[in-house]
């Protein structure tokens, strides 16, 4: 199996993270994030958004978009949880993730930390500062009094959220202002099989 | 059951669409998309993004997400696969959908049509136009030779790409340039029991 990964992204370490817990081993052919000019040659056939992570699979075929990844390799597992409604939960969390935190704090952390650009995005920044603290503290108001985004466990919901709000300070975000968030992300640390970002 | 709706808006048109399909009875509650500020009254405690759709269970659980609904009340039904990868790309379709089509074109339709403000966001709308047009092309290109987004069914998938895709042109976008995305909204719009957005 095949990993078009970025070490950089969160996305991809998503993907990372559940094939390590699930003991899978893979290849990883690392994609610039910063010089997109040869995706359509690397990606083109593969993933219609020409984005990482894409994942070719053992017999060939491809798939894409790290939350549908993460759901792929985690149900069956016991990060994903049986009950119908837990299930659709799971898949709640992620879809909030994909449209509240990783567009306002990824980006934010990527002009800010991987493109080194504050200045210039200093309009932008401010709607993304906006977004990602009204997504954390959504966040920090689900996490009061619960261990886990969904249910009693730590599931595939708490690999995607996790994957870019861990990393908000290098967005600028100050994650001193979201107690439960910061303890349910050194909980997810903690958690057996746990991969940095780096690794 | 009790959906907290709009009318005017594609994510809520999902779940009336898969409902209808599924001959579930509900009540809705018809929610402003203009003025948001009665939203933490009225969806506090039940969806932590404050938006709509949000779905009240009749055991008086929610369940937020248009997409997670989608998947809920799909699974088990002709209108999600069994295979496990086509599983996995329905709900790559559907990230794809709240990535990269629903930030542009529903935005843009918001803007334009909904608010009559184009001359406003003019700026902001040069980027819509741009990432909408990405995503028009990426769906054009898959669906050249296809009937369906995924496998040789139709799926949540395309109930949920439909939902603003179908509405590009109240944002300005010409789906003249994309036959294939053209005639795949006409096969949708074919499927027995479809609803229309303002039914």
């Amino acid at each position: 199996m095949r990993l078009y990964n970025s070490q950089l992204s969160g996305n991809c370490w998503k993907v990372r993270q559940i094939l390590a817990l699930r003991g899978i081993d893979y290849e990883r052919v690392e994609v610039d994030v910063f010089d997109r000019s040869n995706r359509p040659e690397l990606l083109g056939g593969k993933n219609p958004a020409l984005r990482v992570p894409t994942l070719e699979l053992d017999d060939g075929e491809h798939l894409a978009e790290s939350n549908a990844i993460l759901w792929y390799f985690g149900d069956g597992s016991p990060y994903v949880p049986d009950d119908p409604l837990e299930r659709a939960r799971v898949l709640q969390w992620m879809f909030f993730e994909q449209y509240e935190v990783e567009p306002s704090i990824a980006v934010a952390r990527f002009w800010i930390t991987l493109l080194g650009e504050r200045d210039r995005y200093v309009a932008e920044l401010e709607s993304k500062r906006r977004a990602g603290n009204r997504a954390l503290a959504a966040l920090d108001a689900h996490l009061d009094g619960r261990e886990w985004l969904v249910g009693d466990a730590f599931t595939v919901a708490d690999i995607s959220v996790y994957a870019y709000t861990h990393l908000a300070e290098e967005g600028d975000f100050d994650l001193g202002e979201y107690p439960n968030v910061r303890a349910w992300i050194e909980r997810v640390a903690a958690v057996p099989g746990h991969v940095p970002l780096d690794a």
